[in-house]
């Protein structure tokens, strides 16, 4: 006999058993009936992309963890070069075309450039697709994870922004998971760098004070200094990013500090316009914070940026987005503003197992189980099971003549939370003898009454 | 300027826009709803899988149409030997361990070995995601399409099968798609081939027999020929297969010619018992067809096996599956048995869409839009759509103070069915003017009446 393989799941992928994936669809369903209730249309695009699209969108480090497909048939024969004189890198656009997506954003930007015609702009998306990224695998960091995108792009209002704040307060309200959101505007960090007389340092200015939660602050003020700051300028920024204080005292202090700095004052008016639109939308809207030290890492944002956390497990952020005004630029189509919430759903789901959020989710799909102790009784099983879906309660019929403890200790593994017994009696009479599991209580109930009786628990 | 590249799809791939997934949706949810009914649980597995576990399950040919994805960082420094010597084929394992799911059978084999003590058997497990396949792309046929599947796997009762007929039967008349189920068994054919005093030629067999609907008797005759069958056989089989009847004569024929042979004999029992116990589900079974020239390609089915057609558009399978004995064996986990159906979902909709049977679908995920002319129809219309979601009404807010006409232009485009105009008398009585798109029917309501409109419609 061959030894046998013991198998096992690819390094940071992970598989959802029936528990699992009753948790996941809890968050799902809920987060997809918001979307629908804000009026977005769902898309998929597929998992694998040609590189030309992916490549070059995420830096020189996202580019190296993009999973990359071998192409099909005799893939070598079209190298031009040695492969060892090539090495790795330079070989690896020679024989892989084909990458797996690294977000939802770039595949919805292609989209968007490829159905221009078809869309009604603005146009509100939402997507819910895994994505793929070659990182190191570590705690709560997968290969494989969901990505819940929500966008609304070809407009530039910012009462889409409003929208968006507003889709966030009713996704966390009905999910009991208590949250800020925090807000700043790009624009607002090019109005303090230009104020401090960096404005050419931005870059560098916005990816140190994006680690500040993570690094501290000297180490920022380090990182600055080391990218040119001067020390007058970093100690103004501290002074800056040492106020502490609410929305308008915060709103009042910059528009002191920016004077008649235009890119300041106008991303300074944008965030008084988005607390004002917010404030319309009937949730309590006292965890919108404005922050003017929240950077967020990624290049394309151009407006309001955004970071949603957890008030009980503060480390980390569960949502982001902000607004882009080039995304769909590098597929042909400039112009197009857009702004965009993602919902980082694997660490929700985490922040909600750790607090205990989730409602007691039945796991089996069945709320009965009919069991039997012959041939009659199975036919009567078959015969009911079948009435019992079509009055929409889930139910399935143990297969085998067996032993009923047998049956009972299966619904009992399973979490079955009704067990219907058919005996001669019951043949006889044409009734079911239902237990509950949690209590064992008992009834005896015609077929009619047996329905009644599961549809109302 | 640089040239900006226009964008594609990787070959084989789609992406599905609103309208599309409208339409997917619908289906999708049908057959979700009946599989929760019936007591499955969903399971997920990662797209990514290491290619020992799935090397060596699909033939030649499928490991040859396993998407394989590049190691990551130097792949090429592990390599040994010379990579233009070793050749493309050679060369792979080297270079690529993990690779894309084939179909979803095989992980699901791994997940059930791997998760053997935690699962409670017989386990009721649905799963639908997509695969992938390098194949050549043609009308129909994608590089990446979903799989839609449900097993019964850890008992070898008939009763199973009988579940999973009630199932096909369930499905399809909510689609209103009109089907006939074929069904037969690997037993039946293995005791055809015994009578004719063929046994070895089995395999041959299936596979030629297969081909019956594509290519004819002719051709079918010529390839078992070929493979060792006489002429007196061939034309024993001929006569045998060109009979006609009913499921009852032919199961009377089958009985005569099989004489003693047990395992003929014990097939012929099997699809008795299974129309017997089908025969309980409450369904028209006309549909049910016993046809002994059944094959199916795949070779892991070990007893029943069926396959299910449109009626209006009978070309190719749209639903297909079987029982099989030994799918976890291959990773350490022998004698489960279990049954198994996969319904097409793309071909499925394909159909559908053909017999023009897909509802009028709503596209926009909106009920209503709401514009405005100004600042103050603008927060109106902000606060008001929030109010109509909480009341489960999807809406979304116009997000430009623009000419009213081109809200409805959008509205219409997007086939948003109800736009709501929020002007200054509207403003004044809190109220709005909601007009029908389809018909033009207008009305001025109070938000509660508003509310009310909207909820039945």
């Amino acid at each position: 006999m061959k030894v046998l393989q013991k198998p096992t799941n690819a390094r940071g992928t992970r598989d959802f058993g029936p528990k699992e994936m009753a948790l996941r669809s809890y968050v799902f369903s809920i987060i997809k009936g918001h979307f629908e209730a804000f009026g977005f249309q769902t898309i998929e695009t597929p998992a694998i992309e040609n590189l030309s699209v992916l490549t070059g969108k995420y830096g020189d480090e996202g580019d190296q963890l993009l999973f990359k497909i071998v192409n099909s048939g005799d893939y070598l024969s079209k190298v031009i070069g040695d492969p060892l004189a090539l090495g790795s890198k330079a070989l690896l656009p020679q024989i892989a075309e084909k990458g797996l997506r690294y977000d939802l954003t770039v595949p919805f930007a292609r989209f968007v450039a490829m159905n221009r015609n078809d869309i009604a702009f603005p146009f509100r998306r939402s997507q819910i697709q895994p994505v793929w990224r070659a990182d190191r695998p570590q705690k709560g960091r997968y290969r494989e994870f969901y990505q819940c995108d929500a966008d609304i792009i070809g407009s530039d209002s910012l009462v889409n922004e409003a929208e968006l704040i507003a889709l966030f307060q009713s996704i966390f309200e009905s999910l009991k998971l208590r949250t800020n959101l925090i807000i700043n505007s790009r624009k607002i960090l090019a109005g303090i760098v230009d104020r401090l007389g960096a404005t050419d340092l931005f870059v560098a200015f916005a990816v140190a004070i994006d680690k500040l939660d993570k690094i501290g602050w000297d180490a920022v003020a380090l990182e600055l200094s080391a990218n040119g700051f001067q020390t007058n300028q970093i100690d103004a920024l501290q002074k800056l990013f040492n106020f502490e204080g609410t929305n308008a005292t915060k709103i009042e202090l910059l528009a002191d500090f920016f004077a008649d700095n235009t890119l300041g004052l106008e991303g300074l008016a944008e965030i008084q316009t988005v607390l004002r639109l917010a404030d319309l939308n009937g949730f309590d809207n006292s965890n919108l914070i404005f922050d003017f030290k929240l950077a967020r890492g990624l290049s394309y944002y151009t407006g309001l940026i955004y970071e949603g956390k957890s008030v009980d497990v503060p480390f980390g952020s569960i949502v982001g987005g902000g607004r882009y005004d080039n995304l769909t630029a590098a597929f042909g189509l400039p112009n197009m503003s857009g702004v965009g919430i993602s919902f980082g759903i694997e660490r929700i789901i985490d922040v909600m197992r750790e607090l205990d959020l989730f409602p007691s989710i039945q796991i089996s799909a069945s709320k009965l189980l009919l069991t039997y102790f012959d041939e009659a009784g199975q036919a009567l099983a078959i015969n009911i099971s079948n009435q019992l879906r079509k009055a929409n309660i889930p139910s399935e019929v143990y297969p085998d003549i067996a032993k009923i403890k047998k049956s009972f200790e299966f619904a009992d593994k399973k979490g079955i939370p009704f067990v219907g017994v058919i005996g001669d009696q019951e043949i006889k009479d044409q009734t079911v003898s239902v237990k509950e599991m949690k209590n064992g209580e008992q009834h005896v109930l015609s077929i009619s009454d047996l329905i009644q009786y599961m549809s109302a628990k």
